[in-house]
């Protein structure tokens, strides 16, 4: 398990999931964009590495309400052992006719300084969970307790979620749009390049506003456009 | 066909679907939440006795616009005779192609006292119907007119609306998460339990937002915990 | 390619989609309306005649960024050459992994005069599309760039969107329901029918709300409708 | 209910399922090919009038297995009372995750007379199934007891087969490709045409074997065709 | 891990998935049959304990040729490490787009006694492995190397096949109808219990053969039944 | 368009599906396999370059029987133009809803020289089909007439086809697993590399058959691998 560096945590929170799958495509990532993961309100962006808990189909005899009542039960130990900055990744097969958690996992979640919870099934509780600041992301509300259909089994083993491997200490961040998976070891300098395409993307957004063509600009084919953008950057120190 | 019991209908206003479920769930009952049905708008909890509409894929010679004309058209027929109180549960096999109903229709059925309308279809004219006072429940919005995919075959059978089993008479509760279909002759016990159980998890949920583990708490292993929750409950009056 | 006449594109402005798949249903088109297509954001009606994009499956070899630089690449052609007041109708072959494009393309489409946007994939920049004035319709947000998944082939072949065939120069109406292809040929005689049915819905919603049964009124079966109806209209001069 | 008469019966053992669909085709009936069920083993055509059996999601606490003692539940009793000459076309939602029947039920069908049986889910016992005579067809072997996804509650409804509408007396034709189901009123017409159809079908086939081309002949457009098709049935006595 | 005793073993070698099934339904299980699991060539039944193998989605740097050459490869190891008289179960999270394993691992597998090979992905080389004496089940055939979209991560973690859970150890059965997963505490009882349900299954479809009625006999609510099923089984010694 | 040479059709007749995607795997090629489209009946490899028919849905008017009279109709034409030696494919947007195509012009393509026919929908008269030489792959049968949902709109046009880029030209190699599409410019290094393949993967087939571990054989990491290799392919001559 990992920290993340405070640079890349804030570089981070400033850049887009589009402008983050466009670097790891840069570098053969095709397939990081969790599928069919939507978040519950807008809000700002989610940072944190990746604390997975793995589940897979419940079975009826082990799956019964007791079983909250055991500590070591995976899900419930996730909440209470989830380290401060990470995101709670939950792998529920897809299936979100039932839920991965609800309002009160959440809340205790975010207290204990969690940076967001993903899953690739449904939340209960989802308009509660929603009006909390805790970004939280999933498929679809699903009202049903999550023994209904998951059986938690493991913490921090890797993962698919929404499609997506999810290794432990991956750096997850979801924007409005939804959630992209780095993997550990390209964060800090797909962070660094991420932040300067944003910087490009913010300059193309301007001039396409003021009227510019796309030919020559973006990409920028024409070399007047990389002075322009030289000139536009030092203008506004960025 | 019934009624609802004064107090049943009264405590179902104020639990979640959330917490019916796991009533149901401790009962054996599964599946019991309407899967892909979603609330057009948020607003208070729907509840009322299911009264069905049930249809069949549309065959071109029989479901022409003239169909409209014949009263005892059972989609038309369902509009002028939902019961007070009722909640109308179309059985659309799931298929959005095509409208269940659109705005006239859910105009009549709120003036007739209609508690609310439930499709595995979808809806036309849905921003209006969105912007009505009657709770709504769909897939997605869908314009084209039911003919154009389904036959309305029968009021009053037993259907299958979300995946979910759903008899004339069962109680539906929806709240901005979803709907539950809670089988009639449960209604009133799962009603009383649900709205102990919304006591208990809101103490839960008090005692979590203060800095409490969930260990311990929820479940309330810890002998402790139930004697809070009696003082807590005494202190509120609940 | 074709312009539209000014009082159809007026007409259309006022319909909704609901109202047009009815008045083509009785023409015997049943497939009209883009299935699994909403709007990112409500707004008034989108009016336009298709100007089109067609995509098939990314090679990898063919498929890189530097393919953005050709300017004969039809994704960005299609941007800088989509005429004004044509609303640009994507063939993603519904498949939402990758972008159909993102928020500097569409911000560019809307400055060129582009009637709107619609795509049975996903756009990228999502959240910033949703807030540009520009009418856009999506199947559900998608941040990875569409090399990852799409291959722009061609310009206004007829193609397939969200199930339903679009021919270049068909006319696209959009709502807050969804978006509606009306085949060229049909437009006038489409538009001008449909604003005549909204001016008796309109009546009907009235009454309706006043208390009317549904039965004689909708269908009109009862000669007193029409009679109604017809003082009722030229009250309102409609 | 109703009895197929002798000659339409032998005229439908002769034809395809392709065949029919063209003829239900030119009378405006598009939907009339069961959707993604296939016959088990290949054999003779499968000719007779539907006799529904109509399914809803089980419920836990009604579909037990002591629900088979009872003699009035519609499955067991749709196994005993099943007509003569009747195809049993069982609604299961398209839900193959629990058997709609197996082999013991299928053995009392074809010893009763039964023509065939045909569901939109699932056979347990599919191999023996297979080895039977009698015409089977459905989605894919389901060794499930049907209680554990299905809830029979009707005979004789109209139902949803396959995605088609099947209402009790129309006339099902299986063959190698799959089902069809022909509207009771159509019957007679529909046999008599694709009957003829087939002749001309088969005298295609032989001149294309023989290298004629399909241009004028297949529709044939040319008189020729026409001419030597006359020459070709009379040969033959067809 | 475990071995099964090898009365249970040849107990189950004799009973189908579909009585199994039926077996655990009245223990309170209703999902233990792996769905959209077929076998690729008919044969006798497949019976062992589950040797589970579990992948996520392929990542393209960590999935290359080259790590076939690491003998810690999971898939790897797992062909080479699986026990005699295992089931290799492949947790393939229903993605049939690239190959689970293919015909020299099958072969290699075979080889080394292990019973059968379960993924509810896709083989490749599947005609040859078809033609193989090892029971093999899978979704569809599928050419693609694993690497393609399968990451092999583990041996003998709990899985989910076919959205069934299986834990390493539990008793993998396979007919020609499919595949049915028993927890391993329930392996023996069930299939003591199987093989006397079969006894009466047997004896009930040769009374239906012989034009007896369902009604009475299944379930053998008729006294009658069970006394001539005793005689019966005393005819024949089983 | 295009002719294969004689040496690359002969090595693609006998190697595999399998064997060809990791060759092109090796070039970076992942999404070659046509997903869900299957063989109709077993034989010997199906190999030509590809000449492509397009459809978008069907629109109620257009799409009548007479269109079939219209000689420019493209799938008519398709079916009397495909050049000796080419494979049919048909991008029919994966709806196999109503068929592709049927016998009669199977049996034509196949006097013409075609070398394959496929689709990502269905063909009627599927059994027919299944019964011809002329290698034929599809979704699942279909008996509809193609009209009820495609309408053919060019020849040649760059195409998808079960999820995989088709351009005209590109070289379709089919066997009993299923299709893979080799880019035109790799089609004749793939083959040679892919022969050479195969012989390698005889030979660890044969050694595994006698017993050897597949570690250091497969892939050969242990160097007396590749010398038993050289030794047994001399041996063999090839």
């Amino acid at each position: 398990m990992t920290t993340l560096a405070a640079r890349t945590l804030e570089r981070l929170t400033t850049v887009s999931t589009a402008t983050l799958t466009t670097a790891l495509f840069k570098r053969g990532l095709r397939n990081v964009f969790l599928q069919e993961v939507a978040r519950l309100s807008p809000g700002p962006n989610m940072v944190g590495f990746a604390y997975t808990l793995r589940t897979i189909p419940a079975r009826e005899d082990v799956d019964v309400l007791d079983s909250f009542k055991d500590r070591s039960n995976p899900q419930r130990r996730a909440v209470e052992e989830c380290p401060d900055g990470a995101v709670l990744v939950v792998d529920s097969r897809g299936d979100a006719q039932a839920a991965s958690l609800g309002a009160i996992l959440a809340t205790r979640l975010a207290l204990r300084g969690c940076a967001g919870i993903v899953t690739d099934g449904g939340y209960r509780d989802s308009p509660d969970i929603a009006a909390m600041a805790i970004p939280a992301y999933h498929k679809r509300p699903s009202a049903p307790t999550n023994l209904t259909r998951h059986h938690a089994v493991a913490i921090n083993d890797p993962i698919a979620c929404g499609g997506v491997a999810v290794f432990a200490g991956d750096v997850m961040v979801g924007d409005n749009e939804g959630v992209v998976c780095i993997p550990a070891h390209l964060a800090e300098e797909v962070a660094e390049e991420a932040a300067e395409m944003t910087v490009f993307e913010d300059f193309v957004q301007e001039r396409v506003r003021e009227g510019a063509s796309t030919f020559g600009l973006y990409p920028p084919t024409d070399p007047q456009t990389m002075e322009d953008f030289a000139r536009w950057r030092k203008e506004r120190g960025r």
